[in-house]
């Protein structure tokens, strides 16, 4: 068996001398351990952390099989980084440690991995989190379309922020404009090739996140990443027995999303963001989470979209920029496939 | 899009009403919440768990893409269950939450997502960890070969056992025979498709570890997954700088193991274990540690197979069954691709 060099071979996946090697030259350079712990350099079979010493723990996880892995905005190392850390932020916690978990097709150009975990360290620096443990898997020629990644997540919350807790009489913000990813997404895809000036919003919100936990009242958050704005919604509505009342006229989107929306006749509000996030606040605060939010870059544009009642408990409804109301429903799935 | 509902369709993993309902009917009624945290049911952006009130928290990821996913003596699912278990029990940690990510391809029979879900659920049972969080994503037709496994984990040690901390004159102790997950899936590939006795050894080995752990004076621990005994081995010596010194009559090896491996030329020294330690003990604690592992079920082959010494710091050497002596080098890789 004889490999290109600069290519995955099986054996870079097989646990032994070449797996070793592979990650020492291409991985382990991105991130720092901490001294005190057993972390990602000493490949032990798990990683330490310690406990904090109050709030309760958090964890997610999330795999990516993006398409194409390298997008205008971001990356799949970005995005496997990005997504973890939103969907801690969105829980209000804090970011501790991660995972990162390849698995590689054969021949994959090893150029690639290095951007890539590059690309995941970028979006890690900064949030206070460290890169723990990992895994590589290699799968033969064929078996799999060039990469996925797992990437897993602990974090600190006190308190907790759930995706259940709206009241009537909050008010609904988005921390930014909607759309971005999908849309960038699909105009990158082969079968468009569409040239525009379509941008990922992928980015890590944990530092916007954090400096309006302190505001209190936030009632509920959520990622919305697949299906959108209009699945993130629902979910909310029919957790807390509430209706969603949104106006679409508010909603930030911003004019190539729309452009593309309207030529594909797909809508901004189904599709996934992935550096948004949706929040549920009790009124009182909303002015101040609302400033907060906008002194961050990512933040801007931050709005008030609507307000939770209690008419039609579970559904969402949208206001028209013609003024007329209809059900925004839970979309069957995000329009885009292999959007994360 | 017309699509056979009993198999998978891309909107099952596009965060939509379509994923939700495949969660709720074929994921969710094998697994049960705390119901004082925000666990898997819930299926809000991450998952609670209370924070331990001693230890030091120990993170663990593992992604599947074992080849076939069903197998003489397990699948896919144990297998990603096991995985991690014994990853934590091997940093002498306590298992509390585990992740569970599925990649599946277009068209993958749904029936199979519940055999696997099933036997993901039953390695769980008894382990005193819960699932709290999971991801699910579809590849298209021909981008992924079934389905691939990521299941990352959390437990709480101590103190922590790393894999660094053996000394001269350590007794080296494997909980059982040698080789048989390698060779039963090598058995079981479609270009053999041998008719043997041959089984996968996959199992979670922590109530096992559990009892060793008050003994005290373990140095260090090791999952021998791929590269079998062979990287566990010389990982333990080169990161302690000692000697692993051991005799290969003493190694437990079943007679199919040996006899297939024969055939082949592949040593079961070299590939995977799913169910097996390698503990590394102070000399006074050894008997004690080899009676309760040989009083489980998973333990009652457990063999004192060596010492170690500091005369070759960072090799293995092995007394062979004639009395040669020689260098066991670690393994360029795993020799069974898609092995776990």
């Amino acid at each position: 068996m004889t490999h290109d060099l600069d290519r995955i071979s099986p054996l870079h996946g097989a646990g032994g001398e070449l797996m070793g090697r592979l990650l020492a030259e291409h991985v382990l350079p991105h991130f720092e351990d901490d001294p005190s712990q057993i972390g990602l350099s000493a490949m032990d079979d798990g990683a330490t952390l310690a406990r904090p010493s109050s709030g309760d723990l958090v964890m997610t996880t999330d795999s990516h099989v993006v398409k194409p892995i390298f997008f205008p905005g971001g990356d799949i190392g970005t995005l496997a980084a990005a997504g973890t850390l939103n969907d801690l932020a969105v829980m209000g916690a804090r970011p501790l440690a991660l995972s990162l978990a390849v698995i590689i097709e054969e021949d994959f150009p090893i150029a690639d991995i290095d951007r890539i975990v590059g690309s995941f360290a970028k979006t890690l620096k900064d949030s206070g989190a460290r890169l723990i443990c990992g895994d590589t898997k290699v799968m033969g020629v064929g078996e799999l379309d060039g990469i996925a990644i797992n990437t897993s997540g602990i974090g600190v919350a006190d308190p907790v922020v759930g995706d259940a807790g709206a009241r009537p009489g909050d008010a609904i913000i988005v921390t930014g404009t909607l759309g971005d990813h999908g849309m960038a997404l699909l105009a990158a895809r082969e079968e468009f090739r569409l040239s525009t000036e379509l941008t990922s919003d992928v980015a890590s919100i944990w530092p916007m996140i954090r400096s309006i936990l302190p505001v209190g009242g936030i009632h509920a958050m959520k990622d919305p990443t697949r299906g959108g704005l209009a699945a993130a919604l629902n979910e909310m509505a029919r957790k807390s027995n509430t209706t969603m009342e949104i106006e679409h006229a508010k909603i930030p989107i911003r004019e190539p999303v729309r452009g593309l929306s309207d030529l594909l006749g797909i809508s901004p509000l189904v599709v996934a963001n992935e550096g948004k996030a949706v929040l549920v606040v009790s009124p009182e605060v909303a002015d101040e989470v609302l400033d907060r939010l906008r002194s961050h870059a990512l933040g801007r544009d931050a709005a008030i979209i609507g307000h939770v009642d209690d008419t039609r408990p579970g559904r969402v409804i949208v206001t028209t920029a013609v003024g007329g109301r209809r059900f925004l429903d839970m979309p069957l799935g995000d329009p885009v496939p292999r959007i994360c």
